[in-house]
């Protein structure tokens, strides 16, 4: 299944997309697209529904992020090697873990808004992992058990608040709107790899990152595992999961992002996102 | 007013200390304590309320996290020059953010528990500063009316995770049980000075910390307006203001916990915690 939120801010409601691609509304089955519908029994009861039963929605409404109630957005550092390459970095030997401010999610093309003063706001195509039971030291034998799906995410990162303002890089992780999420909550069930997705993200019309998630360094359920020995996994929490080679701060030369800026990131599968990315306003 | 939410894990309900600190149940004023309850016009309302109307609670329950609905955890790093003195780091430049896993909010009172193997679990004593209303960009001058009220917490540390399994904290910083908070939520009217608030933590009876907000490189007034420039501070959100001297790492001989330490912390006016140091069950 395709799981969406659609709406205005703060006002989304449940919805699907059908075989053919169409928005559908699922109020009358769920409240909303969070914890209480992410675990495997009641995905396989909303799965079971007949789609053609549910209302389509006319127009083309704002999505959402897909899933409301994140309690965690997790943040994975330098997992693609070809990524670790281009950075001069050397490969981590454990998965590098940080937390992106879960006031930092928006919508999947919500504009980006530039921090004020911000010189060196920076774009990360990433597959974004939405957990759907709680996971607490699994295995990896087990770990995509606990996964209810997947996303396409743009960890966007101010690279100075990131990497020059001191040691930790949350503070350049978590601004407000550096954290697009969707258009869709694709179930596991769907993705017949999760090891072999393609990602994308042009700037202006211009290819910029081009990557597989077949060159991570830790794999998804790896990671799942991991991660689930230092912090419980709660339904709904969130992990983006690296990016792929070609953001701005390790191009020659740098470049990051300016007001008018149109970006366009996905993953084939998962659906794409559009931001424009625009002046700081308070 | 000093803020409290008692009985059991996931079950707790809203309550007060009377003038003669006794627990009398705010259930029939407040449906929880939470953000709806934190902003100054809500906090000002519960204040009219003649607590000599509310029902006594017998017995000594359980204190819970006096704050329903954390959505962030943010924690400050080397904040006080005196710890940062026995560290032998330098004094940072701006605040080192790091965030705790919301999953990791505990009682103040709760059993904390050792990571599967852990060797590293270390304590930390803090100033918990709970946000009232909504802060983008504040100013200095203008943080402070921006906060709810202040707690204690336990600041619970692995410092392998956090020093030796790569360059981020955040792995050593949000295990379960790593976020007692409590057992009040104090309101700001109640502290006459928030940069003069003694601190102390004992381990099994022995004192391991003393120290002073005093001390502190950046003020609470400072962290709110610096935080707020990176991130949107709600109603709810928790910030561990950094620990004084004593603690386990730094000292010599290093000493960390073991089952069945016992650790008492607390800042004379906003309350006493007492946790007992368990093995690991899944």
């Amino acid at each position: 299944m395709k799981l969406v939120r659609y709406g205005r801010p703060g006002k989304e409601k449940p919805g699907m997309l059908d075989e053919e691609g169409r928005l559908r509304d699922l109020s009358a089955a769920v409240g909303d697209i969070d914890a209480s519908v992410l675990g495997a029994a009641a995905l396989r009861k909303l799965a079971k529904i007949d789609y053609k039963t549910l209302p389509l929605v006319r127009g083309n409404p704002r999505f959402g992020v897909p899933v409301k109630g994140i309690g965690k957005y997790i943040g994975i550092g330098l997992n693609y090697s070809d990524h670790a390459a281009e950075t001069g970095l050397p490969e981590p030997k454990e998965p590098i873990v940080f937390m992106k401010a879960t006031s930092c999610l928006s919508g999947p093309d919500d504009d980006v808004m530039l921090p004020p003063g911000s010189k060196k706001t920076d774009w990360e195509v990433e597959l974004g992992v939405v957990i759907g039971t709680r996971a607490r030291h699994v295995s990896e034998e087990d770990a995509l058990t606990y996964v209810a799906g997947y996303c396409v995410v743009n960890d966007v990162s101010e690279r100075a608040y990131q990497f020059e303002a001191g040691p930790q890089w949350d503070k350049g992780k978590g601004c407000d709107t550096f954290g697009p999420v969707g258009p869709w909550l694709v179930t596991r069930d769907e993705i017949y790899d999760e090891q072999d997705l393609d990602l994308y993200l042009e700037l202006n019309g211009k290819r910029m990152q081009t990557g597989n998630t077949g060159t991570m360094i830790f794999t998804i359920a790896q990671l799942v595992s991991y991660l689930s020995r230092y912090m419980t996994l709660e339904p709904g929490d969130l992990i983006a999961t690296g990016t792929p080679p070609g953001v701005g701060y390790a191009r020659k030369p740098q470049r990051f992002l300016k007001r008018g800026d149109k970006i366009r990131l996905g993953i084939p599968g998962l659906g794409e996102q559009q931001q424009e990315v625009v002046a700081f306003k308070i």
